[in-house]
C-alpha cells in the first residue's frame, strides 16, 4: 500500500425531494450566486422552480448561465468568469450532470486566478481557493459532485483536459434519485459507463497489498452491474437509481484510490475521441476500457483474473489465469453491449482515419497512464484493437 | 434505501512515519496545546519522542495529561476540562487509541459547555462546537478516529454512555501502521474484534435496498478476517498491519451505515459487561455478537445467509436458508475463537450472578437496538446464551 492523504469534505445530502432545502444549504454561503445549468432539462420537469422557489424563499439573489454543452467548453468558462466578476458572486450553484459541474469548478478557479484559465489548466497551475460550489446533481456519472477533478474542453483547439485541486470539492452536493427518473436508455448507460470506469481506473494498478480498496472497488462495479440493468427496464425504481447514484459518489470521491497507484490512461485516449468527435463520455469508455484490457492484460494476469473472479462471478477453477482474465474483458463487453453500450469505433460512427491524430494529440504531453505506460506506438495500437 | 447526510471531513494522513509531521498539522490550529495519551507506553518506543520533537519544532506549547485508562473515566475527562479552562488551551492532541481519542473528544465538548458535561452525554444535549482534536492513531480498533462518537464511563456509578455529534469528528489522524507492531496478540485480536463489530452493527439491518452498502460492509469485514491471522503470525507484517488500520477507519467514519437503519445493541450489552468488569471492549464483543446473532437471525434469515455466503464463503447450494445462517454465527465464532478471542462469559471468568443487573441497566433507558427491539428480558437471554 501507498502512504496517501484522504480528506473529502463534501456534504452529501441523499434522498427524495431532497432539493427542496437547497436555499437553506446555500444561504451559509452567500446572497448573490451564479445558477448554472444546461439545455433546461431542468424546467422540464419542475426541478429548476422548485430550485427558485427554495433559494427565494432564502432571499438569494440569482443570476443565470445556462446552455452548459456536454464536454464543456472553455468559452462557456471564461463567460462564467467574467459575469462573477462584474456582478461580484461568490457561490456557484450547478444544477445538472458532470458537465454543468465541471464548468462551474472552472469557473470557481478562474475567478480567483489573475491569469488565463486554460493556462491555469494546461500548466496544472497549484490554486489554494476557489470560489464555493454547490450541486444538485441530476445525472449520475462523473462523480463531480465529490471529487476534486474538471476536465474542460478548449473548443477552438480540440483538446480535453482535465484538472485537480482540493480547492473544487463541492462544499455540498443533493442527491435525489427520484430526479434521474427522466434520463433516458443512452444516458443511464453511459452513466453507468462511466461510473464503472472510475473504478476500474483505479483498480488496475501495479500497487501490491491494496486487499481493502480492491475489495471496495469490486463492492461498487457489482452494485452498478447488478443495478443498470434494472433502472434500464424500470426507470422509475426508486432503490435502483439510489444504489446507481451512490455508486457513481463513491467511485470517484477518491476513497477508492486511496492507497495505489490509479491509471487513467483509458479516459485520456477517450478525452480524445470525445473532444474530436464530441461523443458522450461514458460511450467513448466503454469502447476503449476494453481495448486497453486487452492491451495491457499480460502486465499483471492474476489482477485481471480477480477482476474476472470477483467482479463477474467467473470461475476459474480449471481455466488458466489467462484464459480467465480474457474471459473477464469479454464479460465486461458482454455487459457493455446488454445495457445498449457501444463497444468499437465504429458502432460510434467512427472511422480509422483520425486515429493517428488521436494518438499524437494523447500523447502530445508524454505518455499516459500507470498501469502501463502508453507511448504513441501503444494508443494508436489500442484505438486500433478499438476499431 | 433511507434517506441520508453524509459528511466524513476528517483528514487522513496514512503511511509509513507520517507522526513526524503531526506538528505541522497541528500549527495549522493552536500553539498551545493538551497533549493526551495513555500509560506512557507510547515513550516506549520513542513515539513520544518524535511527536514531542515536531510539537517544538513548531513552536507548539504543550501541557500533558496522560494516564487515560481503557474505558475512560469520567473524572479524567474533568480533569481535561479544567486544565483546558485554566491554561486557555484550544486544540487537544490525543496519542493513542480509542480510549484516548474519546477522553480528548468529551474534553473538547466540555470545555465549550456551561454545565457538566456528563449531565451534557447522559441527556444527549446538542452541541454546536467542540475544540478542534487532531489524532495520532496507536490502535486501529475504535474507529474513533474518524467518527462522531465518543464513549464515556462514569466509574462512580459503572455506567458506560455513548455520545454522538460532528462537532467532535477529529480535524485530522496521522495513521502509520508501523505504530502498531508493537501490539500484542490480545490488543491486535480486540482491536479486530472491536472493526468487525462497527461493521456488523450497520450490517445487520431491517433497510432493504441497501446493495452498495451492503457490499461495501462485506469488503472491510473480508479484509479484517483475511488480515488478522496474517498480523498475529507476523506482528511486523506492514501490509497486513496497513490493511487492518485502513479498515479500522472506514468501518466507524459513518460511510457504510449511509441510508441503513443501524442496530448498535449489541454495543449496549457489551458496554454493560465493559463498565461493570473493566474488559476490553473488543473482548465483550466477541462474547456478545455470536450469541445476539442466535437470538435474532430468524428476524431475518435471509441477510444472515448472505452474510454467512458472502463473509465467510459458505457454500449454501444445497442448505436451507436457516443453516447457511447458523453456519455464518458458528463461522464468526470460529474465527473469534482462532484469533484468540473469548466467546463466552465463561471465557472472560465471569459467572452469570449479575446477568439481572446488566439486563436493567443495559435497558435503563429503554429498550435497546434496532433490528430487534430488546427489553430488560430479550437483554437477559441474550446474556444467557453467552454464558
Amino acid at each position: 500500500m501507498e502512504d496517501f492523504i484522504f480528506q473529502s469534505a463534501t456534504k452529501i445530502i441523499f434522498g427524495k425531494g431532497a432539493e427542496r432545502n437547497v436555499g437553506k444549504e446555500v444561504k451559509k454561503y452567500s446572497s448573490k450566486i451564479l445558477l448554472h445549468y444546461g439545455h433546461g432539462s431542468i424546467k422540464k420537469y419542475g426541478l429548476y422552480k422548485r430550485i427558485v422557489k427554495s433559494l427565494k424563499e432564502e432571499e438569494i439573489e440569482i443570476i443565470e448561465l445556462s446552455e452548459v454543452q456536454e464536454n464543456p467548453v472553455l468559452s462557456m468558462v471564461k463567460k462564467g468568469i467574467k459575469i462573477c466578476k462584474q456582478e461580484k458572486i461568490n457561490f456557484i450553484l450547478a444544477v445538472g450532470g458532470g458537465s454543468v459541474i465541471d464548468s462551474a469548478k472552472a469557473i470557481a478557479i478562474g475567478v480567483k486566478i489573475k491569469g488565463d484559465i486554460w493556462d491555469c489548466i494546461v500548466k496544472k497551475v497549484k490554486i489554494s481557493s476557489a470560489l464555493p460550489v454547490g450541486v444538485v446533481v441530476t445525472v449520475p456519472a462523473s462523480g463531480s459532485e465529490a471529487s476534486d477533478a474538471t476536465v474542460i474542453t478548449n473548443e477552438e483547439k480540440l483538446i480535453k483536459k482535465g484538472y485537480h485541486s482540493d480547492a473544487i470539492r463541492p462544499k455540498f452536493s443533493i442527491l435525489n434519485p427520484e430526479l434521474t427518473y427522466s434520463l433516458n436508455s443512452y444516458q443511464t448507460a453511459c452513466g453507468a459507463s462511466d461510473i464503472m470506469s472510475h473504478v476500474m481506473e483505479r483498480y488496475f494498478t501495479n500497487t501490491k497489498n491494496v486487499d481493502l480498496s480492491d475489495r471496495l472497488c469490486e463492492a461498487t462495479l457489482k452494485t452498478v452491474i447488478e443495478n443498470t440493468p434494472l433502472v434500464l427496464d424500470k426507470p422509475n425504481d426508486y432503490n435502483g437509481r439510489a444504489e446507481i447514484m451512490w455508486a457513481a459518489t463513491i467511485a470517484h470521491n477518491g476513497l477508492l484510490g486511496m492507497g495505489r497507484i490509479e491509471d487513467w490512461g483509458s479516459h485520456k485516449l477517450g478525452h480524445e475521441i470525445g473532444a474530436m468527435y464530441d461523443i458522450a463520455h461514458g460511450a467513448t469508455i466503454s469502447v476503449i476500457f476494453p481495448a486497453w484490457m486487452k492491451y495491457v492484460y499480460k502486465k499483471n494476469v492474476g489482477r485481471f483474473k480477480q477482476f474476472a473472479v470477483r467482479v463477474f462471478d467467473i470461475d476459474a477453477f480449471s481455466i488458466s489465469q489467462e484464459i480467465a482474465a480474457i474471459r473477464g474483458i469479454e464479460e465486461l463487453k458482454n455487459f457493455y453491449r446488454k445495457i445498449g453500450m457501444p463497444v468499437s469505433l465504429k458502432d460510434l460512427g467512427i472511422s480509422d482515419e483520425r486515429i493517428d491524430e488521436m494518438s499524437a494529440k494523447c500523447t502530445a504531453w508524454g505518455p499516459v497512464g500507470n498501469f502501463v505506460k502508453l507511448y504513441k506506438e501503444d494508443v494508436r495500437k489500442v484505438f486500433e484493437l478499438a476499431r
